[in-house]
């Protein structure tokens, strides 16, 4: 079995941009199976590709190639790379900050600049605005399908060289049960808010299901939300309409309201200046 | 071949978590398919759950494995299930009441609750927000795979536990010309909106295309619409704007606009208070 | 390999519709694959429809089967039709303009009805506004599987009576340095907007990378834009919020702005009304 291609843009599917990268993939081989992550990523927000495909790498099989193009550069200077990642993974993309979590979580082992006058599909070259159907993705495909080696991608620069940003984006410094960190995703359809405080530095810090903990949530010295918040399980354990502290499916701490958007809520959004507070 | 996964949910595809459920069965077999119903389920609306899956079961092979995860109980007591159709497929859901139209329409002939113990996504004990992934996907994947049977999900309990909503929500009573039933369903993109009464009792009843039917829509005895309208094949037998009754492809009676949105233009809402009269 | 069915709607997916007509082709030869170009055309636009057909098929593998359903004439003697192109590729659709841009770019080389009382999905007989699922899902997956051959679709009529839209809806005559053409797609979600102007024929009548273009939009004598606008590879070579002119990945010039919405910024529409002019 070949290595599926698991997919991210923020190209929408409201036209066939995503489909054109399909078709290429089936141009070169007809065995590939292509999976997408989503087409909906904030468009140009290359740390929200980040985040994402840092959230779904770790579920799928080792030797996976993810494809991401949220790509402000494209048909620039910028370089279109493959990483391989430390678990064994393929990441194709931009090489353009969205490989900052992965680099982090996953760690990093070699990349790679495609070069694109080998690895282009033929009759684009006219074409400098769409590097995800006419190199990302013919490159993706040649890739899993065996075709190319990791190697015959293009040639090798240092890993230390990726365009990498600020690690605290990524994970809070939990050394005591007071815990500062920032909002890292205001994303959830349901309007649950993510913190870069891990879950299991949470919980190996000394908070338990049914602790109440002090969280507030503020933004240039204004505060947006303090209260009392339950650390439960799910959001089935406080009334409707109520704040619950949970762990995420992305193994970092949430806060959410049970059946209501906490975000809407409190107008929250996300970045270095939303910092919360958590105590006992 | 091995049977499809076919899932439906309310978390959107604007992030990855529908991705990781895929994640996970491809790591389970890789020669497992899925397929999406929608993701766009309204949030906690487990009877639309219901609904939407009923419609779609009889378009499948027998032995599909259907997966709906609209689950506002999760991580609480509420029981994770895998119920079996008497048409042979499966659906894998909470037990919450997304099994109310399947119940109806296609008989259940036996459930089982998810042993949560063995059938789980090992490494994610922590969470307990996203059953969709750690134990839905997981156990579809596994009973589709044929690596679990359906006796190895768990116990078996009464079919007469199940959680079923009322049964006026599915199906109205016809034993006259004169019909009341209620609007069921307001979902169409294209704004035609659908009764509780089914294409095969309007029939057997005594109606015929070409007939002009005398339709009242009313909600707390406020009347939202009411006019003599032609029952027809499709819309292109009315003018432009105008309304027609049809068999929707639901296999209910449908009233909409010919190229235009009928649940807008008056403002109807679906449920038990919004009842339809219909008479020659 | 059997070839891929590629799938067009205006049907969202906000419901289980489309899934319906997968089940429909699981059912009949669970070997097919699907593919989606996109859901979302515009309601009854079939020109969207013609164009997005003809943006996707010369990146699909020859053989391929391109279902396209934007059918506001469903259940009416509209005629329903499988297209054999000059390329190989088949398209299904009703005979409703949705021809127009495949007849254009790529020629038909043979038309057939489709003959519904042999190619129709059984127990749909009493719905008429579904034949996305009933005659087309149903005659892609027969025809696909080998089960039928192209003749045995149905009776062929003269490519001459297919339905197709004006042609300068589909290509600007060009044939100086001032070029004169129309909008005809403002789809793109990141707002650029595409003009019925070939690229080979922009660059063949002597326009060059790093040009300055003298652009103007106008509709019905109102002037929505004009500037002197850089001809560039990609968006990342004029500053933010700037306009540029650029090959579009549909081979047709397009403007845009660097990382804004053209479309939204200048309340362009598409359309034959739309006009732009191109100078040096």
């Amino acid at each position: 079995m070949k290595p599926s291609i698991v997919w991210q843009t923020d190209f929408s599917l409201t036209w066939g941009a995503v489909n054109t990268m399909r078709g290429v993939v089936k141009q070169i081989d007809s065995e590939l199976e292509c999976f997408d992550i989503t087409h909906d990523i904030e468009q140009f927000n290359v740390l929200a590709a980040s985040r994402e495909l840092a959230f779904v790498v770790p579920f799928w099989p080792k030797g996976t190639v993810f494809v991401s193009v949220v790509d402000p550069g494209v048909g620039t200077k910028r370089k279109a790379c493959v990483a391989k990642l430390k678990d064994g993974n393929y990441v194709i993309t931009p090489d353009n900050g969205t490989l900052t979590h992965v680099y982090y979580e996953t760690g990093i082992e070699e990349v790679r600049e495609i070069d694109t006058t080998i690895n282009r599909y033929k009759g684009t070259e006219d074409v400098s605005v769409f590097h995800g159907r006419d190199i990302f993705a013919y490159t993706a495909a040649r890739l899993a399908s065996g075709i190319i080696s990791f190697e015959e991608v293009g040639p090798a620069y240092p890993v230390s060289e990726i365009i990498i940003e600020d690690y605290k984006y990524v994970k809070a410094t939990v050394t005591s049960i007071n815990i500062k960190g920032i909002v890292i995703s205001v994303l959830d359809p349901f309007g649950s808010i993510v913190f870069n405080i891990l879950t299991k530095d949470f919980i190996k810090i000394g908070y338990n299901h049914g602790d109440v903990v002090h969280v507030k949530i503020s933004h240039n010295d204004k505060v947006y939300f303090e209260e009392d918040v339950p650390y439960e399980k799910s959001f089935g354990y406080v009334d409707l309409n109520k704040p619950v502290l949970f762990n995420s499916s992305s193994n970092y701490i949430s806060i959410g309201l049970n059946q209501n958007s906490f975000r809407d809520t409190y107008h929250i959004k996300e970045g270095k200046d939303w910092v919360v507070e958590l105590s006992k």
